[in-house]
């Protein structure tokens, strides 16, 4: 496979500029949408000529078969990449007075477009031949008899496959000091797999001697699904693993005032408060467990901020120390690479150590039982609740044969290890609530959601979008960051 | 302004793949979807921050007063790049169980993505500057009092703009045979402005002597709204207009059978038949009247296909020269440029001739006349007839202080000269209906909605898209043409 | 067949208060309803099983092969007797999570009760018997052939009867001089039959020597259908015609401002004003030629009211007389049945008279051409005008077998002459617009529908139920009039 | 108060028809609806003027302020009395083109009409003052404040009492043999309050000796809310009660397969078997000890039917006597009132007991608590698990300054003792799920709504109107039972 944007020379013909980079990136999402959406287009278009010709007409026209879909029964929506909960629940298919080509009126919704399945594949396929074949296994919805009908039997696999022959190939930007870094995928971790392309580590590991990845949010969510989901994908394994901590989000962990949007940082943020922060420690403790717990030597990175103060830092050297792990403080804000060199240090030492990286759950074991492990080892909790959906989901799909090959990719808020985005620290005596179970039959994905978690997210009422405009002389676009 | 793609040194260094022309093309109809559907996230959360807070509320959380938008005043709806008739009429922002955080529930539409009105701005706009100021000017709803709310109201203007800092720079490609073309803008004749841009014409008539720009579908489509239109937003004057006709077309309107997708095609077309073709030069000769009304010489093009007998374009030749017109055999499908010397040679002579250029009608007369006189004098039609809700539109619209300074921008089918596609020929006796009137406040446009077309076409129950694929070893996409 | 509440003795046994004669007076709308929502239960809840299960199982659970009902077809809608703006236009059937019980999703409406094709068929029938047969008339929905789905296919007409064995006895009441008066049935005759019931009628002229029937609103609306449609289904034929006028209605007619609810009478209503009155009566005479044509004469009876003048009741009499009509002042609003001995000598005269009563139009002309000599000769328009749907409508009716059995019965404004309600006197130079026609199988009519019309009035701002009350002590309702 | 349909003479001089009593019956149902609908008609039209009018002209239009009404806080739906669930989730008030007269739009359900608050105030009211003030309490939105909206708010409370000044009286039916019976007030025990009016004991007490009232279904739902709800609002106690049980419920309850509509009964209902008898008395048994536990004596009634066998008869006398009740065989099927002298001479006994009727609980403890009484005393259920809607409905209603005088009214279905209609004799070791909590201000209830339980049944595949039928010559209807 290529390399879009080749790096010959030492340098890259296609630098992306920065605008491009907030605004679309490199066209990944924009294809990963079309792919998605045409799926939906195929759907109900289907559903509309089904619902309208007799089966005669019906396989004269369209040259298949009725497929018999349950419209009770669909499970895929569309996708936008914008926070817009206006289209979270939406019916569809009204038709104008007494028209009979204006769709098929059901319920159906939007999500945001960094959790559709296809980015989900996009991460996880080894290459265009295995993603072109994951990308016919998507179930849209059922048919009468509770048959998934897929991607394939639409007949859209192919063309959803053709919006991605470029999307494919990762994309290579560089820092402003020159080093080179791929962008290439982007499901979020709270929400889908949260992890960038396996082509694109795979094409790292070729071009270096040592390969950062990274896995969004914290360990309870990006870095379980890296261990559990990712590594298995891939047959790699990791050889250390860097927890990035700030001191802001440790003083939000034990229990400084939750910042909000539009009005001024409240000021335990930028005074020295080493109570705070210390209180805080018991979070980032859990994310170190949980690491060890995966057979890797963690090592934490404090991202360094001006307000810091140098108490600040020793507290939280002096507790993770005690618990096991390196730490490094890392002033690339300031320093540039310079900055850097001590977490660079600290990660070559912990790649030398010993490794015992090993599966959290054996993937033979039942899906409520992987839920459970996940729920209890890596978020703290007592156990897990069930809504009868999605107990009767998760029945289904047990049943499958292929219910071994599954991986389970939980949906969860990232403001909290435990599914209630208001519990701060390391929350004990809790029960994790499933309230719905999908199913990604192309990335091969189990998808349990937890608490109030919503697969599109909101605008507020001070939205970024307000402060950005373009200078008209020189295009320049301000107010991105 | 730069052009994205330099031509240094006789080449394109971004030489874009046939590939990527069909899917997503350059990437300006993602960052068109993009930029619009942008607007809709703005104005769908407004409605439900205003819907859940008290004055004092909403002022202190969003930093905006109160837009008292009304809900059933909302003309402006999403878009999407996809015949999706399922997404035609919708309801949106349906609350889950008590939830007052997922939107605002309302009536919206998704139109196909080349009739936004954003890009008919990118059609229109002289330059960044002149785009920026339409892009605050877009109107997508009304206030209780019957006010506007723009875009600019919602301060959304600049973030969509940004979206179109590369969009606004035409793309350039070549042909087999080297050929510079500019590909810039693409908003259907039908349903939109229908014509490349200002700023891609502009450029051209500074790089070369003669600049041909297209004008989507027929003359009384896309000629007439390049006439009265675009020539009025550009200041430019064009020396002459090419038609082009082809056999086929010409049969269709004599009397051949319709084809249909899906079967083979009726004998008609295959074999020489030229009373049909005879019969169909009504059509032709309205369009070579049309184009000599707006004071140009018009040149017929005859676009040869292998199965044209010599008899039927002897009589195409004989019948448009009788009526004034230039005529060129091109097959340029067989002989590439040289095939099209004919053409050219009839065009340079075309621009010889004295040009009495103007408008059909002056921006003075009142919307409802310029109307008729569309419909009367290009069309064909005997009046015109109004539903009470395009009336009412109209009314309104006249009643602004700027009326005069938009332009009508039809919207009517483009298989007939009438509104109702199974007249072919040049129907008499009939009168156009106008259903609906749209405004396009950015755009400048007033865009009356004749019989039933609609802004959002179809898929049918054989889709092109079943036959598209990729090879997984070599990228290659098939199926595409 | 019996008669509720029977009139033996000189007295009745059943004397209904009159509370309950405005809060469901006989019980028979609540019948009416009763008979009507059933026949949508029993629509909607087939579509669903129609849905969820396939042929064999279907047939095994509900013994009725499929009916393959096509649910954008679906014309019937259910009624509720309210003025009820929110249940014009609904979504039923809306599925909660993932659950197929939940009905069929599809659009769907209310109309107020009054307006329900079973009222109308109470109205029409005969007999139990003519009524039961009818009740398995009526068409709820087409199939996917275009067959008409009806209430005997869905096995629900027996049942609807039963809601109505009580309800097609006419009830009696009596006024507080002791007059016998029959109340059944009740459609409105600007949405429907306007028309008291058959069986009534037929009972009180086997009674009494002389019968008064009321149609409902003006000549154009009430009339036009008794003698069109309900004189053809009774086989009766009138001796005379009352036209009911007064001073205010005239006022109006000829210029006054029209009165606004919750704001005073304007002054034109309540103050002599000879000349508005003389202008108003262009419409009188145009209900009095109505009367003229369909070859009964025309009594009219000036309905007194304590504001009239001398002069304001001289000009009526005069112009009515120089067009031959019968003129009686009624004063029983002020002296009961003597204020009304007048009119009856003027009824009891024109009775005397020869008669020529025959229809306007014969039954084997098509729908269309009937539609034409209503809106022409008893509207005084200059046409019709026709929406697509409406056309497509009329086309597909005319072509069925018992067309010519079937009746036109139009659907329009009691306000005006015209289908505008704005449009005061006797309009000139306007087109009818037909913009839908309604097919009611069981009444055997055919019903367009002209102008902005809606089977489902509003409620507005200042409703009456907020004056309403009851005395708690004595149960007294107040407020009702 | 009077009486409808008086008792003069030893007889009733309105002796309702069977025919009525099925089909509408006293016509209670109707008005109970009527009054209900109107309430919405009220909401929603202020709702329309509310949003289409600013502040001054709705004041002027309306003469009342503006509400502020929180859509997405609309908690009352309309009724019908059908099984409908084409009806349960439903969107209203969805405009036509750009028209904004056609309501508000929101989501809204129907609940059958015995489930109506209007319904339990007729049944818990103790005259018609009570039931005038009641009628102004009812809550069907909250404002943005978190303010409820009431019927009072909206002035609409004196016209939905003027529905009901017939409805409030009592009806008497008389049983073949004579006995007087009232009948008035139908709402449904397991989705309402389950009990016959106040009124109507109030009356049966005042003249006879002995008065017999109902509860709906069994002893965990009809009588626990005759106990710690009605004795309450009426003030009486009972001095014994009379569980009614039948072989063939028994049978069910010991593990005889559930009957299916539309298919033969199974075999183990109409032969002898008196282990399936034996091993349903568990659920028996537990109702005995629920009736114990309220303090009076109970009686249990074996309702004879002709396929029960004297040794099935002989267990559950057997089993019941142990338990400490009396037990009466009553034949009053085959032998009419002599049949049920067993039963009258057993409940006279009963009533000479002593009687320590009370309480289940104190109205002052939280609602909580309340209902957790009722889960595991009653129900026989290990604990409580409220969904995260139901526990912040119970959170808000808790903070209401009359929280005390509020009464917990369960919403349980009537299959089980649990909220899981599949689980037969008396469950162990289940937990009650309330999904969520209404709340009856006007009848003062909070209805916490346990399992899958819905207040709009919905309509089977057979269902039983396709039996019914009218004699067209006699009127006389057939099917009903």
């Amino acid at each position: 496979m290529g390399l879009k944007g080749s790096a010959a020379g030492g340098g890259l013909s296609q630098c992306i500029p920065l605008t491009q980079y907030s605004l679309g990136l490199t066209g990944d999402i924009n294809a990963v949408s079309n792919a998605h959406n045409l799926a939906m287009v195929a759907l109900t278009s289907r559903m509309q000529h089904e619902r309208n010709y007799d089966d005669a007409k019906l396989e004269k026209l369209s040259g298949m078969k009725r497929l018999h879909i349950d419209p009770t029964s669909v499970r895929m929506g569309w996708v936008m990449d914008f926070c817009c909960q206006a289209l979270r629940n939406i019916i569809i298919g009204i038709e104008s007075d007494g028209k009979s080509n204006d769709g098929f009126m059901m319920r159906s919704h939007f999500e945001i477009a960094v959790a559709s399945e296809v980015m989900a594949i996009l991460s996880v396929a080894r290459d265009l031949r295995d993603l072109r074949t994951r990308m016919g296994r998507i179930v849209l919805a059922y048919d009468r008899q509770g048959k998934a009908v897929t991607t394939a039997d639409l007949e859209v696999d192919g063309a959803m496959t053709a919006w991605l022959v470029e999307a494919v190939k990762p994309s290579m930007i560089q820092t402003i000091e020159g080093q080179p870094v791929f962008v290439h995928a982007g499901p979020f971790a709270n929400i889908a797999l949260g992890q960038s392309s396996i082509i694109a580590d795979r094409l790292g590991l070729g071009l270096s001697e040592y390969h950062v990845t990274e896995s969004g949010f914290g360990v309870d969510i990006g870095y379980e699904k890296f261990w559990n989901l990712k590594c298995r994908y891939s047959g790699l394994v990791p050889d250390a693993a860097v927890i990035v901590a700030t001191v802001r989000a440790l003083k939000s962990h034990g229990g400084a005032p939750v910042p909000v949007p539009g009005r001024p940082l409240p000021e335990a943020y930028s005074r020295e408060n080493v109570g705070l922060v210390e209180a805080g420690c018991a979070n980032l403790l859990h994310h170190i467990q949980t690491v060890r717990l995966s057979g890797v030597p963690p090592v934490v990175c404090i991202n360094a901020f001006a307000t810091d103060s140098p108490d600040e830092i020793r507290v939280i050297r002096r507790i993770c120390e005690s618990a096991g792990a390196r730490v490094a403080l890392s002033t690339h804000w300031e320093h540039g690479g310079d900055g850097a060199l001590e977490l660079a240090d600290a990660v070559k030492e912990a790649c030398e150590e010993p490794n015992t990286f090993a599966p959290l759950y054996s993937w033979l074991s039942p899906l409520k039982e992987r839920i459970e492990q996940i729920a209890t080892k890596v978020y703290g909790a007592s156990g897990v609740a069930y809504s009868p959906r999605a107990l009767q989901h998760l029945h289904d799909l047990q049943k499958r044969s292929d219910a071994s090959t599954l991986g389970v990719c939980m949906v969860k808020t990232q403001y909290s290890l435990s599914d209630n985005p208001a519990l701060k620290g390391a929350p004990q005596d809790w029960h994790l609530h499933v309230r719905d179970v999908l199913f990604y039959g192309g990335a091969g994905l189990v998808a349990p959601v937890a608490g109030d978690i919503t697969l599109m997210p909101g605008t507020g009422s001070r939205p970024a979008f307000r402060g950005i405009d373009v200078d008209v002389e020189t295009g320049q676009v301000s107010g991105l960051f």
